[in-house]
């Protein structure tokens, strides 16, 4: 039987609730973690929950585990599955409330600590269109933070589909490109590899990181006109790195740098 | 024993359970209406029907049950809790997926709906100052719906609570007035009452909208600095009209227009 790891316990699937009070469902009042698990192992785990940490203490959530018990959950969640090499999902909420209303009552904070895992699937290439339907809020803090709230990203991938798509660049409310529905993207423009910069809005990814060494990329804003010229378009999250094989239905190269995947992903 | 109406059936609140996987609580796919109930009777309920109805509209999320079944629901939740004079949620999210993800799979679409019923209590004045941390998205089509997520509406209330405010002005992306925490902010200027236009990114308020016609008031974008300047100020939503008392520290005006309340809410 499938088994999910609530609160600090395996629990069969079947048999795990959550509250309707829950905050994280009234109110996306949570932050959570996608985790690339290989060999048994969550990859990067110390990034990620540096990123958890850095969510719950914008919004004020207590983090109820150590980091320690968090990654033993994590592996024995991953061994109780039988996916070794899989993608998990670490989500972290403030928890019921017995209280209607926005603000929590001042009653013991009792947050929700939930992580799943299922198979995870290799990313095929991606066919892009630029979002005119949302645009991503680098005003906010949240952009910063892996919010729970996914319904811009939701926008722009129903957009993505009814075109024929796979994906959508979301552009911030200036215009200039921030990132795609769930990764950061890299553009090989005439002088090398470019991501915007945090201050543009994409959320700041563990896998973008990490590739911004690796291929001497650099942080740049970028317009709707320089993600249209690129010659090479890459979309990456923890999971994986996506190949864009169609920008607004020009196809591009197949990208150079995926040769880099497997230090990106699996080396030291 | 305190009951909650989840699809379409009356249940004991200790045994209505929202599975893990639901995307409300995953990814923040839905929408709700909080709904203000007198004498037993959900008030505005053609108008917050439309209005979910536009929310999963834009989402994608199909209403699993017609709007008399759901009015039906509402009523005799209300009566089940012995709560004629009370505060209604209702919630519609895509419901549980048996996927991971951002995209919902080819499989049936499973929606949950919930109510729930608590009692509305009478606000008191509010002290308002402007948002620093976060600012609303007047780009994205989410704010014109009432979306799940309250994120930067908790970063907001968070700022006040910290300063010995109770509540918070949201700036948009453009530095213009959009609206409140939980509410659509009302100022009396030197040739009347204002509010903000649906272009600025206030949600589309059922009591803004009869508060509008009510104290002939006028849609305007609203700087900071005409905020700042208000003689006074009140905050609309469905379950009431709140008197600011004090903006940015500085002592306001009884509201003149607190007289029309019972006209507004309780009226034809």
């Amino acid at each position: 039987m499938a088994q999910l790891w609530l609160n600090g316990r395996l629990v069969e699937t079947g048999a795990a609730h959550v509250a309707p009070s829950d905050r994280g469902f009234l109110l996306a009042d949570g932050v959570f973690e996608t985790i690339r698990a290989s060999a048994g192992e969550p990859l990067w785990l110390a990034g990620h929950l540096a990123r958890l940490h850095a969510g719950a203490g914008l919004l004020g959530i207590p983090v109820p585990l150590s980091d320690d018990a968090i990654a033993a959950g994590l592996r024995d969640l991953v061994a109780a599955n039988h996916l070794p090499d899989s993608a998990v999902r670490l989500t972290l909420t403030r928890g019921p409330s017995a209280r209607r209303g926005l603000w929590p009552p001042d009653e013991p904070a009792t947050p929700t600590l939930l992580a799943t895992v299922a198979p995870r699937a290799a990313p095929g290439p991606a066919r892009l269109i630029f979002c005119g339907t949302t645009r991503r809020n680098e005003f906010s803090p949240l952009s910063r933070v892996k919010y729970l709230a996914y319904g811009d990203a939701i926008l722009a991938r129903r957009e993505a589909l009814a075109t024929g798509a796979t994906d959508a660049v979301l552009l911030n409310t200036s215009g200039n490109a921030a990132c795609c529905t769930v990764g950061n993207i890299f553009v090989r423009l005439e002088d090398g590899w470019a991501t915007p910069p945090l201050r543009d809005g994409p959320l700041p990814g563990l896998a973008r990181a990490r590739l911004l060494k690796a291929a001497g990329a650099q942080e740049r804003t970028l317009t709707a006109a320089d993600i249209a010229g690129a010659r090479e378009v890459v979309i990456t999250n923890s999971l994986g790195i996506t190949p864009v094989s169609h920008l607004e239905g020009r196809a591009l190269a197949a990208p150079s740098i995926l040769a880099e995947i497997d230090a990106i992903y699996l080396g030291p």
